[in-house]
């Protein structure tokens, strides 16, 4: 012990080592679903707008668009679409046959085709951060901070490591800055922890899980800057090539543009280490680089630099992400890749969105400990993938550009498509998870365009009670319920409406999934929806079977807004016939779980029974 | 003095006496522009939500499709969307031939074409005012209470009254509850004083305006209750004539929803004074009613009452709207009307609105004191529409159905067709001002549907900049400035881009009226901003003249965003031809002030120099 005062020993349910991006997601969303849960931080205070980037290789730039619709479904979207600025726009600037650069093209910057906001919100992470810690102290939840674990140790009894309400994993924690009298050390006993600690992982490095990968060559520098310029498209996600080097550009918020500066020069690396080392440049170094790129365009610093970094990309993936689903890791803690790809801060939290789920149901008792399995297997499988991609585009964008001396260099055409193919990866919309426990592909042809393993593809539906329109993702909040979406067909036709009220029946029967997995207070795990391909001038929500109404508000229609402005055609959208019907089952993170005919409840009983507990 | 310790003496620029919906409205406004304002209320504590509608007779259900614009103008939409409900669809109901009701028909419960928001939002008093404290707090502005205004003088100097810094309004104020050792009494001497403090204003009643106009025979009772019904339109707007009487319900926050119950008995007045009497009245009997009107449907409470009244409809105007231009009266203080117009809080709202700017801008020393006569002008014309509208509406709401047996009575077709010119009416859209100093009617033809004295037609365009899609109300917020909106036609053609150039040279100059009335700092009084019919793949912002792009936000362009899901069309539906381009003055309260060609700069002059102050 490193004081006199006996250290605590308390209990807790999670335990969360970080509070950058994948922690402070994972610790909402636990705070949110009302689970016991702690989070440390080794820093005193969080990211703030005076540090606005203290960022380690790797992290991000912006916002995504699917991490977006992640937000909007805790709630969060509005405020950071508010105070953040939103790239919409990209363009592609090459060597100009007389010499300097010229605009080869402008294209949007999100290419993913049902994106629900088709573009990237860069705001510094001070201020994404404050959006979750604000509902987190909402929800009870506060970051303890300045404090670092110590040691971790994990139970190797089998029958604890198998028992959800066990706390097999022993965390010793030291108070940086203990209050007066207080014991600078603390023993928590966790029943499970989560490691979102970063790149240079302490949970990752005890757990002793590698990182497989390798460093490239591609060295850059980075500059935030208030840009003194005549360059026409310093508010566009811009791609220079030229003959000097390649160069982007990010908007951000205000009036400020991110420059990413390719350094030809490796004499920036420690020759002892092969590390970047940031005493060998100046940020007014990276500008004149930048400056000559730029040309004909002038490109200057108003007010000197917000912040400038140096950076070699790592593109690493680790080996493991939990140990024997007790203790997780995380975000940066878990994988690498270029800061241009605008992945960090996306790929975390969606780590962490897709975790935070399966722990609630593991600690209500609702779902087998098994189901934690699938954290490991659907997101190592798209870090893998992130990084793959990354390697192409990497290469790609440091590339010297074809001319009519260099037939080996990069087209435009070449770097355009990669750029598109690329946005539909980073932008989180074409993730697409792979069957298992909680991802059952079958009856797809029941819904092609609802692709199982999918996020849910937004599109607006009318309420039948008041006509008010809403997009489907926000009827599917990131609440912990399945949400059980039966398209009925057309309701007001007697035999569909008959259909209907046996499956309501059936539904609602004891032996069916809905009571057996409902322990006691089924509203609570399930959200029963349903959505008609019928006029909201002709059907009452009173028409509907009681079961599938137990609120006025879960009565939705295929149908447009009074004024014609939105929704209509979401059977089609979705492929859906409506004379067949359909049952889709959206998993708490918005994903597609599984799809059933209107008359295969089996195959729905059969979907939950694979990893519910009842 | 009721105190033995001595008052003190102040001085403020702007004093508000109440603080409902009218005084909030005001404060914040001032508040935001940074004036020197006061508000007090003789309430100890705002309308809570434990007393969600404690209102007078007059006061409203929901906010209308302008007040929400208005709001959004002060950045407050987003909070009041969020918490409200949109009342989206009417529904209307008569007689059916085998008794009890039947409904007819649905349709848009707004019918202005061209609202940004079609629909209206219901939420309890509390929660609008909330909104509004919230943000005058964080403008460093709170209500103080309780305290009342006990005397008011105005000084008689001629030389005084034309003084816009002169304080020539002395009110003594009483303090209901003050701190230890403090005199319960303050003597403010007052630049302005507002009168916002409801029906029975005291303002009004010391400064010996009267109301005119009359008290009706329609007696109405109200009722807030979480209906146990199964009526399938109780999310709607509607309107039900039966040969019960009639009823209305407007659907609520949550579950709840306000039915209008008409009274025939006239038993609950008081044969004294001919007033309502709760006495003789109870909730339950209201909702005995009800549940005869609403038969063949069930109506029940389930959870008690949340809140009922009694009111007598009474239509008044208030013969002046201030004295002097330095005491003035707003919102409820001027015109009482039905309830179920949905009017008192917005009407009160926008007549605070279009005062505030006036009042900072002779503050502030840049308009003529003399503007402040469009005040009076330009509110008490609108109410006096409205009680028109008002007593048509009411007769035939109130009136019984048409049947076979009544020929005489109200048929459906009559009843919708008033409903929706009401509708158009009551939903601020239509508001329209006449000329004034502020509103000049000329040059219409350049621009036919931004109709001088309107407020500005919503439309999304483009930034040239980054391609983001706005709406041309966001760009024009009530920040106090006047807003110059220059259609520059296609700025990449060379004609027009010489015209650009031509008049950015020439508004520009000295004796323009962007330097001679800009008071030092001309982009503290005119935002300009430049709106070309061109395609963002072709212009770069870079392109417009400096003038017009003095920050690079303030280049619009007419297309669809990068997705053609918004944006496009605008000159072609402000009927505005991009041959000839149009300069349009927008007034800080977001309604067009004049209309006036490229050439024709001279005419923007003299329309400033009929009320601003070099």
């Amino acid at each position: 012990m490193s004081s006199p005062i006996a250290p605590r020993e308390t209990e807790v349910d999670v335990l969360i080592i970080g509070a950058g991006p994948a922690g402070v997601m994972c610790a909402n969303a636990l705070a949110m679903a009302g689970v016991n849960v702690r989070i440390i931080d080794q820093r005193s205070a969080p990211s703030s707008p005076a540090q606005p980037l203290k960022v380690a290789a790797g992290q991000a730039d912006g916002i995504q668009p699917r991490t977006i619709e992640v937000l909007q479904s805790y709630g969060l979207a509005e405020r950071l679409l508010r105070e953040g600025n939103q790239m919409q726009m990209a363009a592609f600037y090459n060597p100009s046959p007389s010499g300097g650069i010229e605009r080869t093209s402008r294209a949007p910057d999100v290419t993913a085709p049902n994106a629900r906001w088709p573009f990237e919100v860069t705001l510094h992470q001070g201020a994404i951060e404050a959006i979750f810690l604000d509902s987190m102290k909402a929800h009870g939840v506060a970051v303890e901070r300045p404090i670092i674990p110590t040691s971790l140790e994990l139970s190797k009894s089998e029958d604890e490591l198998r028992d959800p309400n066990a706390h097999p994993v022993k965390v010793t924690l030291k108070y940086l800055d203990p209050p007066a009298g207080q014991s600078d050390t603390e023993i928590v006993n966790a029943k499970f922890v989560l490691g979102a600690d970063g790149a240079h992982s302490w949970v990752r490095k005890t757990l002793g899980i590698t990182m497989d990968g390798e460093q490239t060559d591609y060295i850059w520098g980075v500059i935030d800057i208030d840009p003194d310029s005549d360059f026409p498209d310093v508010r566009c996600k811009t791609a220079v090539h030229s003959h000097n080097g390649s160069c982007m550009i990010i908007p951000r918020e205000g009036d400020l543009i991110r420059l990413y500066i390719q350094l030809a020069d490796r004499d920036v690396l420690d020759p002892a280490t092969g590390r970047v080392d940031k005493s060998r440049v100046t940020p007014e170094k990276l500008l004149a680089v930048a400056k000559e790129s730029f040309k004909p365009f002038s490109m200057g610093a108003k007010d000197g630099f917000e912040w400038w970094t140096l950076y070699i990309i790592g593109q690493r993936v680790a080996s493991r992400f939990s140990l024997n689903e007790r203790v997780f890791i995380a975000g940066d803690a878990c994988h690498t890749h270029s800061p241009k790809a605008g992945q960090g801060m996306n790929a975390s939290m969606n780590d962490t969105h897709n975790l935070a789920w399966k722990l609630t149901h593991v600690l209500r008792g609702w779902a087998d400990i098994s189901v934690l399995k699938t954290y490991e297997f659907e997101r190592r499988k798209y870090a893998q993938d992130l990084i793959d991609f990354d390697k192409k585009f990497s290469k790609l964008f440091s590339g010297k550009p074809r001319t009519e001396d260099n037939q080996d260099g990069v087209s435009h055409e070449e770097f355009l498509e990669a750029f598109q193919t690329f946005g539909l990866f980073t932008s989180g919309i074409g993730v697409h998870y792979q069957p298992s426990a909680i991802t059952h592909a079958q009856h797809q042809a029941l819904a092609p365009a609802l692709v199982i393993g999918e996020r849910m593809v937004p599109h607006v539906f009318v309420r039948a009670a008041d006509a008010r329109p809403y997009d489907i993702q926000d009827v599917l909040p990131a609440d912990t319920r399945f949400k059980i979406l039966v398209f009925t067909g057309v309701i007001t036709d007697a035999v569909h409406a008959a259909r209907a009220a046996a499956l309501a029946e059936e539904m609602n029967a004891p032996g069916s999934f809905y009571h057996r997995f409902g322990h006691g207070d089924p509203a609570r795990v399930f959200d029963v929806l349903s959505i008609s391909a019928a006029k909201k001038e002709d059907v009452n929500y009173t028409d509907l079977p009681k079961f599938f109404r137990q609120h006025w508000s879960k009565v939705l229609l295929d149908d447009t807004d009074l004024y014609a402005r939105v929704g209509g055609g979401g059977y089609e959208r979705y492929g859906i016939d409506a004379a067949k019907g359909a049952i889709v089952v959206v998993r708490p993170d918005g994903y597609v779980g599984t799809v059933a005919p209107l008359d295969g409840l089996r195959d729905v009983d059969a979907y939950f029974s694979a990893f519910m507990a009842a």
